[in-house]
């Protein structure tokens, strides 16, 4: 049977064989064709082209530990199709949180298996269960296509297999051939940082951005190529498609980017430089022809070797998705990604909840306070410091004086947690010193009193949410992780925000490769066991694995909130993100800045380039179950009339409308708060301002509403004015239609409070 | 201050400042002098050159991480000598377990303070505590020599300080210049194996040899440089030194190798390959001139990064030995090593015992049983089989009728602990795999019943000692350790037996380098924290830690016994191992082969290069604690005479004394058993055969001894005759002379009991 095969493979090399599936409503068509042996795909949105004709396949490192020592012939070309089969999936499931209460997925699917017949060695290790060495072998790869009205996802799948067992991928040669020289939101390609400016430019125009898309000043710049970008990958083609590329569940598997082939593109992969990609050995050659010009080339992040990915059959590769539509809402409005993660694998998710909180932590972030307890010592170590006897520096933030006050304010005004950051021994000098013992996470500074802070809190009904700042060494975090669980479960936090800043230890390592990628999930199970949620910054982008673990409430993974007193971000941003990192799950921006000029209450000069009323807004257009109130009390006790809105606003929600979006300019959301028929809104917009005029007829029509409108002033401007705001009540009902102004960097938030 | 000395310093470049210090009896003389700017050391025994004058100082990485930005002067040069000091110690301590029941600390030390005036960079990071960015900066760097009678020790170490604060190692340049071409007993510089045969060549045949010393097939060959040599490093002059260069109290360190200048070195270190080598960075030429011919320069093991050493001050490196004798006997009886380590750590150490034991193991070495429980899959993922479904392969060793019989033996005999290799699920695809969850260290396979079996142990007096194979995959052992350990404390296991076959994950990462010195290190100290003895194989060679964590009570980091089933050792092997791996502390070396050749009871064809009086005289020649019965039951049986002596001898010592030695060809020593006056002597010689004269003048006068001798007999031989042996008793008394001969490969062991 095995010759038979190999024969009709060797007979027909230059046909080609195309199999299509179309999405439910017909709109995308997938199709997979063996180009000679060489599997591609292509796919079009209402007939016109999305991803032209595409390579798939991997080049496998020569490497000893591979397949029993055989011949390491890549999976690139060589392949006939043994089966192909294709079905329909419809299902309605149910998030634990999320923007709507039920989720549909609903897909066609093409699954084509791959038979590959690779020569063998003469010589090698004896292959278990098989006697006699033969001279030929098979292998066989799936390929496995979803088809779904807004996009596709289609992985790599590996079976169990004898000749094929284990194997070290060199890279992934997952090709998306695009249409045109679209315009693109991007992010320099880095192995350790995802917290640039996203760039805005034509793919034409990518290289030649690139040196000053960098902010090389970051400590942990690791850029790979002069046209390597990030996903998830926001585009706009000039007849008006939106197309984003990004990747789903990817659980042991290095984070994927993706290298643009352009017209100067000589090579794959030029290594640029920066950080601790000092280490990382340059990229061998790849011996395979470049594709054409305006062709994304997949690129996974390599840990310490170099080397992308440690296989173990039976296994597969997370989902590499293509979402597609010509109204950029859908691009919000998309479920693809948490579909096609794997079902939640958290038996009981009582103790998973929505959060919003505030927290010690912008006054350190602006400088007004900080981290760290002591100036006294040029390092610490932890075993030898007497904490009792160390000279405070007297601007140590996590004290207990100002922790109560945060918990009476957080009592005063619902919210339901307060983070401390700060609170655990070791900051002194806890970053970009690649020093690997840098914390415990158990022992706090003597002006934290662990016990009473988290009895008063409760005492008020709040919690305290644990921080645990790794700075990036992995392995000393892992060494103490059990018993920074067991305390945090002693005294009562449900939640931890950990942190990645600086170079990974071990060192040589990179945030996004596998093995990181294997930490963080190690990270959320381990927490999951100890019912603790997690929101992790600066750990790779997520790829919607909140699905299978709703314990994983939030993540930075982008420019975040605390940029704004680092210089500062552009009024496009947060119009941005959800285009981009959000694909993937909610991110803890921390958004809720009022007093947007530092200079007013500390001596830091940069300024949130935003107003008050846009401010309120990201509550709406950056979706997160856990939502900060980032700015100090006492700004906020200063406009008690506009916080009242982030006292209503919920966190979890039954039902999301986006009502108008362009990326980089305006977002407006309607959501529907969980468990009732209260409605909020948001609209957020750019530099240019935005006039949004908002039909309600997603309202109960029964009943009426009360409706509260927070709105920029007429003057209002986020650089000039950002304080200007107006708060309107009206009664509504559905059908009625709200016209609003936002200002320059502003926006608006309205509440809809069913009577 | 600082200008002043600055001035001295830039003032007398070509001044030689010499300080000497004698060891207590004067035989031996360290001299320190710094020569221009550039520090330097030498060493005389009885007048005679030992290490002619030898640079000591550091090359520094110019890593981002290190030292606050500052310029990243090396440690080289441009030194002055601020402060000496001279100081002599004698103190008289007792080991945990040991040789003797007491040990004499008497050394006489300098300890010179150097200073190092640098430039700093006009930018950079704000230095806590330093307000004003000066031009200039002094930093200081201590080295600390002890001389003993029998040799030196010396370090560096790095006071805290504000301009020497976190630096990276790129190099070590501490030189140990010999004074001719010696004789040498030497491993291939390796960074992953300690496993080859040991050559012994003159120094200035090293790197003709290097070739054929290295065994490629090796799965962890890392080799560095065609001269490159492990420690410790036995030698020989040809006027009669015995010569060793080894380090002490490596903790947070790399381990050191040695790279031998010769007359065709043209620079440092050329990465000769092997294995994981491959991804490891190759090292940055040195700047610095090379030294004369026969001069060994340190090479330290480096991580995945290619650097050498992370250091945070104040830290001090290990210590560097150099013993020395005209008398062979006084390598073995040195305790410099010991001496140069901390004391013991540990509070209670009631819980730590020497221990012999006998295991399910040799069977498996020879291949005639297996470690796996079933051969049924290609690969095996452990948290998707359910074992008790799995197809059983009917070789596993590990299953409960064997373990009972092994049990049974070691009750009848008097060993206190039975091993039982393959007792836990992951066998199946365990090695060379470069698979990161490889075993949990807690699932037992289905036909080993752990509560029965230990309960079976426990009520005949014995106890299992537990394995736990890492595969290397050193990041899955730490997430393990403590479930591992808790399950260990469950069933009344108090020893572990670790194992580190294949190449490290963290991937790219060497067995010898600073973070997995680190590693093992965490484990002895977890495993403490459980009252569990730590065996650890395959990790980095011993350099003494056991005085401070004495239950580190045995290690391989050698080749052991397991190479008899691998195609065999020489004779001289074991002659050779007391001089060179036992320096740093004793070796599970798994003696007590009396089946030698392996094909009269398995398909192994292999067999052991020894004689039955051999294996027994190693139990005396080859010190440790633990000491194992490694061959089967039945052929113990079957020679139950000869066994007696393994019943009789002890493992732990009131007094030993070397009686004969060289290296490669005798070694002969008499010990008196903890707490007795009874004592045991144990000759072994290569393979040309021995003749011993003993002179009993180390008893007790006042008694009579029941004296027992297991003797080759006339016609034996280790490979013709290997089992040939005579068993004679007599009554002795101190100052009777014993004439004995030791056939090729052969020895003696005799047993004198006090009546």
């Amino acid at each position: 049977m095995k010759r038979l095969l190999l024969f009709i493979m060797l007979a027909m090399p230059m046909m080609v064989l195309a199999s299509s599936v179309k999405s439910p409503n017909g709109n995308i068509v997938l199709t997979f064709e063996l180009n000679g042996s060489t599997p591609t795909y292509s796919m079009t949105y209402k007939g016109k082209d999305v991803i032209k004709p595409s390579r798939l396949g991997f080049e496998l490192a020569k490497d000893k530990h591979a397949t029993m020592g055989m011949d390491q012939h890549d999976l690139m070309d060589g392949f006939y199709v043994m089966k192909e089969e294709t079905s329909e999936f419809d299902e309605t499931w149910k998030p634990v949180w999320g923007e709507t209460a039920t989720i549909r997925n609903h897909y066609n699917e093409l699954c084509v298996t791959l038979g590959q017949e690779i020569v063998l060695k003469r010589r090698g290790p004896a292959v278990p269960g098989i006697h006699e060495r033969p001279a030929t072998a098979l292998r066989t790869m799936l390929i496995r296509f979803r088809v779904y009205d807004d996009g596709i996802g289609f992985r790599y799948e590996f079976p169990q297999q004898r000749f094929l067992n284990y194997f070290i991928i060199k890279d992934e040669h997952t090709e998306f051939a695009m249409a045109g020289d679209h315009t693109a939101w991007w992010l320099p390609g880095d192995y350790d940082t995802q917290e640039q400016e996203t760039q805005q430019t034509k793919l034409s125009e990518v290289r030649e951005r690139m040196q000053k898309a960098v902010n090389w000043d970051n400590s942990s710049v690791a850029v790979f190529s002069p046209t390597g970008v990030q996903t998830s990958l926001q585009m706009k083609s000039d007849d008006g498609l939106y197309i984003n590329i990004h990747e789903a569940a990817c659980l042991d598997y290095a984070t994927m980017h993706l290298e643009l082939v352009d017209s100067q593109t000589k090579a794959l992969t030029t290594k640029l430089g920066g950080g601790s990609n000092a280490y990382t050995p340059a990229p061998a050659p790849s011996p395979y022809p470049l594709p054409q010009p305006f062709t994304f080339v997949s690129h996974l992040t390599p840990d310490a070797t170099g080397l992308k990915g440690a296989m173990q059959a039976p296994c597969n590769t997370p989902w590499r998705t293509v979402m597609v539509s010509d109204d950029a809402r859908d691009m919000l409005s998309s479920n693809l990604i948490l579909n096609l993660n794997e079902p939640c694998k958290i038996e009981d998710t009582s103790w998973i909840h929505p959060t919003k909180y505030c927290g010690v932590w912008w006054e350190m972030i602006v400088g007004k306070s900080s981290w760290n307890y002591t100036d006294d010592f040029p390092s610490i170590k932890l075993d030898s410091i007497d904490w009792t006897k160390v000279k405070p520096n007297g601007r140590h933030g996590a004290n207990n004086e100002k922790v109560k006050r945060y918990i009476d304010f957080a009592a005063k005004n619902g919210l339901d947690q307060v983070l401390v950051e700060g609170w655990n021994v070791g900051w002194e000098d806890w970053a970009n010193m690649w020093k690997r013992d840098v914390f415990d996470f158990v022992t706090p500074y003597p002006d934290f009193d662990i016990k009473m802070l988290n009895e008063y809190a409760h005492s008020k009904g709040v919690k305290l949410l644990m921080h645990h700042e790794t700075s990036s060494s992995t392995q000393n975090y892992e060494r103490h992780i059990k018993e920074a669980y067991e305390l945090m479960n002693k005294y009562g936090y449900d939640a931890v925000k950990t942190g990645y800043v600086g170079d990974i230890i071990p060192r040589g390592d990179h945030h996004y490769s596998q093995s990181m990628n294997n930490h963080y999930l190690y990270v959320i199970k381990e927490a999951a066991k100890h019912h603790i949620m997690v929101n992790s910054h600066e750990a790779t982008r997520p790829t919607g694995l909140c699905r299978t673990y709703p314990n994983l409430v939030g993540g930075e993974s982008a420019r975040g909130t605390e940029y704004e007193a680092f210089g500062g971000s552009r009024p496009d941003h947060t119009c941005i993100l959800p285009f981009t990192r959000l694909q993937g799950g909610p991110m803890d921006y921390t958004p809720g800045i009022f007093e947007t000029r530092l200079s007013t209450w500390s001596d830091n000069k940069s300024w949130a380039r935003i107003t008050i009323a846009g401010s309120l807004a990201l509550y709406l257009t950056m979706y997160s179950p856990l939502q900060m109130a980032a700015d100090l009390p006492e700004h906020y006790e200063k406009f008690d009339d506009a916080f009242q809105f982030i006292r209503d606003v919920a966190c979890d929600w039954d039902d999301s409308r986006y009502l108008e979006a362009e990326p980089g300019d305006y977002i407006t959301v309607a959501r529907k708060a969980k468990g009732t028929d209260n409605w909020f809104i948001g609209g957020k917009c750019d530099e240019n301002g935005h006039r949004s005029k908002i039909k309600l007829d997603f309202l109960d029509k029964k009943r009426t509403y009360q409706c509260t409108i927070y709105a920029d002033a007429e003057d209002a401007h986020y650089e000039t004015n950002p304080q200007a705001y107006t708060i309107t009540r009206y009664v509504v009902k559905a059908g009625d239609v709200l016209k609003l102004t936002e200002a320059p960097g502003g926006g608006f938030a309205i509440s809809l409070i069913a009577q």
